[in-house]
């Protein structure tokens, strides 16, 4: 992809932007306030630059004046580069030039972590769960007319040195007629045990050589969406992928509800077959997507919560919801897809991710195992962070972990205006510090129309750290701005007026809304802290950070750090894994070595019920400040918050 | 029950008779011949005898005048023994008193062999297949919500030293609330694994305590005939039998038609629905009969011969009937049992009989593992006859078998007058030695309909030893009786006049039938020869004889003997083991024990195709006389047949 250099002037900060991003985009990764309303769609006109070398296409519109234009103004959020740009901010829309002695952070996501095949190959970590062996078996006669079955047995034995080998039903069944079609050359599918000294099970055979084509299915069955993989499982290559909203949702948009749902009439059998109806519809995309002959796949790894996987095998979800919380059953034995109802070959084996509590299920565990957090030295933090939000810390030698009541604050809501990350949802945000003007990047760069997770963390940090509110989550009274009143006893911050979004209505930022947040992210620092102070360590002993959950791709790590949310670490340390659950699924899917592991980390997994825990409503109420109760453990903030103070005095 | 003493003259052989028993069963069964034509229904009246001592119930009719009755005069057919009796029968009936010189051979039948659990118990191999489990488990709380599956878990191993332990999908889906159903008091069954070493599956669990409670199925799938036995796990008893035609019958009468059925489109689905609603009938029947709670039952054993294996699991039989002759499989693995369509809970797990052939199948491996021929050092020969008659011949150290086309002969098919053993079938024989009459005994005593095979067989056997056939199989032409006559070319003897059959026609035996007869024993006898001299040993060498299958318990074993069926030897060691494939399955289902010595039985069993065994023709062909082409194998025939034309000379 190309890539130019885009110089702002005149803060002199300098930035890479790839083609077909927009300046606006450049300046807010960049550190450089501009004012703007309108999300990026160009209608307020606010965000006029001036491009002093180089050349950008669009960025002309009836907002600016010819006599501008000529001048080289454009508007920034309509701009793209074709060559590398000097471009200045004029002072008119930054208000005064001092405001360049307070660089805002720049912008700093997590390093997305994908899965390498090779490396997995290289050490030794592929062992495929499934695998294909041709056959030229030699025709039955008179003189040697042992059953279909011992035949081929006896082949794998001699040539290919199998042992403890067992046959399925399905397998006997198809025998007969496949041997005949095509002279006794045949292709068996050879399902390796998970355990040593297990057996290998023939799960298909099909006529001729198809030992080339061998696919499994990985899938991360979410209350919210669910997301399939389609695997080569001879490159380790991902075919296909596509998502879609779990079907359940109709029947309740959280896990309680679900479970509420579950004790209906029929409500569990309802649930389970939406949720496969789901699945069936991803399956039969990626299958089409990748143009596979769906006879090929082998088999179909799936992970999710607790509820979601109880619900997934109708497993009765009720007591998950009632104290104290008991699980059916946290291991689950392999079972036939199709008696899952799933659109799959009878030969195909669903294995389930394993799950440690009603809380902690087989998508944390399999976002564990995704993410290698338990093969490694270093103590990690992995937190998956949702309406229900998990975290998990440890290194190889042991892992601890717990469900955060964390409150919907991260997918928007609880909040005046929170909405989930789609088209409209503010996401990203920066704030002129002299007038509190907005700069508004919304998703899709279209009028606002709300407040997703990630922009509200970056909304709140931003404020914050310009004064805006204080450590309390109030806003500062004293601010000469519009932008701040007080409605009903209330006070907010007005974000874009209703002219400017597309909901006709002002959009604000209340202090409940704060209060909602600093709880969310309070209690997942208290959990933290208290899964750390009960093994006797503290948040200073955590060495990098492991992210999951779609929430996490676009979380700025250094707003979280300001609010609070994340312990306050070099950003390099943080990683991302995206959908730690389905990475997690396609390893298993991939190599047997991984499933090996996948029990044994399960046992190793020491659950803590937070609210059963001493040490956790101390801690949780400490962290009910931004950032915290005690600055210290925030040095960098505290310093950056000391420094401004002597800047304004 | 109450037996009499009946002493016949002028014979002077005595003899013992069950209360209810006519008096002439008691002439029959000592070898005493009394004229009888209609079956025993009273009709003929031929079968006066005089009360000497003792009194009889009945034997009074309008074929007797009143002064002999007062003479003592009775029907023996009608007569049923009060008291010890002296029985004369009148010179009126035998003719010649020369005739006692005679002596024909009593009827002696096998004994029968059965299951004596206590021995499995005393000798240790009652290994229970299955086993309940009584817990006691804590309820939980907020310190100790571990998941239901792992307290039930932890609660076997801490109690019951379990390990190695694996939980069905099914019983997950109940565990939540069967436990809360009485306050954490539960019973969970447990399947044990065949292998040593192998995982104890938890395949069950039921509220409060249970464990006095626990049965299995066993079950013989015949061709003609389901059997089906309920039995009790923790006493080793049959609680109730049933036995059923089984529905395939109408789609065709033996195998060979069933398999062309299910080459149909949907053949094979409709012929695997018949034979299940056959079972499931029975199943109910058992479990009413037996009045238990249908969830106590944890397994089921199935055994049938090869055909009927494959089309009950729905895999494609076409095969078997087609040159080389080749089974899907031999072996199979264990099958939910409600997945095959049994109405049996989904906890229950069918096993399936192994096979050796396509026509040595289940049902001869479960008669071998019955009968116990695979312990012992004797060489035993083992036969199950019907249409398909198979052959095992071995010992603890080896073990060959063969199928042999036997055909229809022994159950009455490509007789004229063949029929099975139902009701007003002649099943025993004797024929008066100077006038060639008969005395004809039908199965319930009533005018006769035709021949059962193992009436058949005493009657070929007695014709023969008294002249009236030659080896060949041909009447002997010089005998001056209207029984034996010409009709269009062909030789028969009369066994009953039309008007004293019930079916309006002579009764009569054909060469034809003599012929196919013939054929029948040939093959067998060829059969078990050509194993024995294939591993170089004769007849010679046989220890002992075990029969199975219905016709086993009826043939008298002396006749079976002198047409060359049976080889020459002790009666005494002959055993008949009654369905054999039940009562392999019943052991299987009653002891791991045995479950574990199946597949190294079936291992075991050399199957030989005798149409490719170059020595069976010879052997075939030299069978193809009465009893035999050499004389000598039948050493005591030999001699009674030499003192008889002394006798006459």
């Amino acid at each position: 992809m190309q890539t130019y250099k885009v110089l702002f002037l005149p803060h002199n900060i300098e930035i890479a932007l790839n083609e077909g991003e927009s300046l606006i985009r450049a300046a807010m990764d960049a550190g450089v306030h501009i004012n703007v309303s309108c999300g990026g769609e160009g209608v307020c006109g606010k965000c006029r630059v001036i491009i002093e070398q180089g050349e950008v296409e669009g960025g002309i519109s009836e907002k600016l004046k010819q006599a501008d234009v000529e001048k080289g103004y454009r508007q920034a959020c309509q701009s793209f580069p074709k060559s590398d740009l000097v471009v200045r901010v004029p002072i008119e829309s930054t208000l005064d030039a001092s405001v360049l002695k307070r660089k805002s952070v720049p912008r700093n996501m997590a390093d997305i972590k994908q899965i390498d095949f090779e490396e997995l190959r290289e050490k030794g970590l592929f062992v495929p769960p499934v695998e294909k062996r041709y056959l030229e078996l030699s025709e039955p006669h008179a003189k040697d007319n042992i059953p279909d079955v011992t035949r081929v047995v006896n082949y794998l034995k001699q040539n290919y040195h199998e042992s403890k080998l067992e046959v399925d039903l399905s397998v006997i069944r198809k025998v007969p007629d496949v041997l005949r079609k095509d002279s006794f050359k045949t292709t068996v599918t050879l399902a390796r045990p998970v355990r040593e000294g297990g057996k290998t099970r023939i799960v298909n055979i099909q006529p001729g050589d198809t030992s080339g084509r061998n696919y499994a299915i990985a899938m991360d069955i979410g209350t919210t969406t669910i997301y399939g993989s389609l695997l080569d499982l001879l490159t380790g290559k991902v075919l296909s992928w596509t998502a879609d909203f779990n079907g359940q949702i109709s029947y309740g948009e959280d896990v309680i509800s679900r479970i509420m749902y579950a004790e209906k009439p029929d409500g569990l059998e309802t649930l389970q077959q939406v949720v496969v109806k789901t699945a069936n519809t991803i399956i039969k995309t990626i299958i089409q997507r990748a143009g596979i002959d769906p006879d090929e796949i082998s088999t179909i790894t799936l992970a999710g919560n607790t509820t979601m996987t109880q619900l997934l095998l109708k497993i009765n979800p009720m007591y998950i919801r009632r104290s104290p919380y008991v699980p059916a059953s946290t291991l689950y034995p392999p079972i036939k897809a199709a008696n899952l109802g799933f659109d799959l070959g009878d030969h195909v084996t669903a294995l389930i991710y394993p799950a440690v509590s009603s809380y902690v299920g087989g998508d944390i565990v399999a976002g564990v195992k995704g993410s290698g957090m338990y093969l490694n030295e270093e103590l990690t933090l992995f937190m998956d962070i949702g309406t229900n939000a998990e975290i998990v810390v440890g290194n190889k030698d042991w892992l601890a972990c717990a469900a955060c009541s964390a409150g919907p604050a991260f997918e928007g809501g609880g909040i005046t205006f929170g909405m989930r990350a789609a088209k409209g949802a503010i996401e990203d945000f920066s704030i002129d510090p002299l007038t509190y003007e907005p700069m508004n990047i919304t998703i899709g760069n279209i009028r606002p129309q709300g407040i997703c997770g990630s922009g509200l963390i970056t909304i709140v940090a931003t404020l914050f750290e310009q004064g805006v509110i204080n450590n309390n989550g109030k806003f500062n009274r004293d601010l000469n701005t519009p932008r701040i009143r007080e409605v009903e006893d209330v006070y907010e911050y007005v974000l874009a007026w209703k002219d400017e979004t597309s909901i006709d209505r002002d959009i604000v930022l209340t202090e409940p809304d704060l209060n909602n947040l600093i709880r969310a992210k309070g209690a997942m620092y208290g959990g933290y802290m208290t899964l750390l102070s009960e093994v006797g360590l503290s948040i200073e002993n955590i060495d990098r950070i492991i992210l999951a959950g779609g929430f996490g791709s676009f979380v700025d790590l250094e707003k979280a750090m300001i609010i609070g949310l994340l312990p306050e670490m070099d950003p390099e340390k943080v990683t991302y894994v995206g959908n730690g659950s389905l990475m997690g699924a396609i390893m298993s899917a991939l190599t047997n070595r991984v499933r090996k592991d996948v029990v044994q980390v399960t046992r190793r997994m020491t659950n803590f019920e937070l609210s059963e825990t001493a040490s956790y409503m101390d801690n949780y109420v400490a962290a009910l400040f931004l950032p915290h109760t005690d600055l210290n453990r925030f040095p960098k903030l505290k310093q950056r918050l000391e420094q401004r103070q002597v800047s304004e005095q």
